[in-house]
């Protein structure tokens, strides 16, 4: 068993090397050979980790969501909604010095995948998962009557989930602008337009 | 004069097909090389548009912003605020076969400025242009006393330009998913959101 432990999480490590060499150099470096080095093994011992550098790709993308997945499963929900969605879509915004990071490799990936079928298919199944948290997020709100009468539920899910989405990739490229105030005002914002007064 | 025109002419074909080979083959595949038998020059040739690859690079990524601000600059304006303002953001959509490679390009020039100090200026000037579109379509709404009362228009400016581009990626990610009609429907209903009934 420690033996697997080890394993996996020396798999981790490497894949943090991975995303450590995007976020520096760019896709265009991240080979093999570069991220072996950052991670400070031999090229050959990366055989033991990853057969090949499309499975490494694959395994470092996939840790990204798995790391929100893990955040939001760790949130402890009051069980009031409107305290609670903020909560919840923080966790796939970049506002600190752990998710930050996640984001910028996770856009690397995102335009990667765009090239890469391989990642394309991860890449929508960690789109389905998302859109299906704010299908979630509306029904609730629905369900608890919160919602404005009214509202087209499927527009009103692309509506919040592009917010977040065009929120994270603004506040990655321009942190000095869109700051982490701004942000949480942007999300209570919309979720207060959204429900009754 | 000719000459000139010929020049430049010959220079968007080059970075068109710097395009091409990014959407088909991603950003590590757009070697000089690679981009010169895809526009069906020699390389040595290319020296006679672009001096480096860096500036290759740059020139494609200012193409796109200027392909979206002549569409913007030839938009016929009604007048009617609640018309124009959903044709302008149609001009920063990936809505048809002209704006869906675009908007591709456009995320992959992102993600390498990430990386690429020169890339990055470029990248930070459209931002900075493209959010000044917000304040300008906020300010409009306010002095036509169109919008809500007690907006906050810090935060309206920024949550328009993030659902517009959250918007965008999604719909380039999954066309099939966030349809044009939906995006319309999105755009429409957030303009109606942040206007008095």
């Amino acid at each position: 068993m420690p033996k697997i432990v080890d394993h996996e999480l020396q798999k981790e490590k490497v894949a943090e090397a991975a995303w450590r060499v995007i976020r520096k150099n760019g896709m265009e470096q991240a080979s093999v050979r570069n991220i072996a080095e950052e991670a400070g093994l031999s090229v050959g011992s990366m055989r033991h980790y990853f057969s090949s550098q499309s499975e490494l790709y694959m395994y470092s993308m996939k840790l990204v969501s798995e790391r929100v997945n893990l955040r939001i499963k760790n949130i402890a929900f009051t069980g009031e909604l409107l305290t609670d969605i903020p909560v919840l879509v923080q966790q796939i915004l970049p506002l600190n010095e752990e998710t930050i990071p996640e984001m910028e490799v996770w856009f690397a990936f995102v335009v990667k995948s765009m090239s890469d079928p391989s990642l394309a298919v991860l890449r929508k199944q960690v789109d389905d998962d998302m859109r299906q948290m704010f299908v979630m997020i509306i029904q609730a709100l629905t369900d608890q009557n919160l919602a404005l009468p009214d509202l087209d539920y499927d527009i009103e899910i692309e509506r919040f989930y592009a917010l977040i989405d065009g929120l994270a990739i603004h506040a990655v490229l321009r942190p000095e602008v869109l700051t982490k105030e701004k942000i949480e005002s942007a999300v209570n914002r919309h979720l207060q337009s959204i429900c009754r007064p």
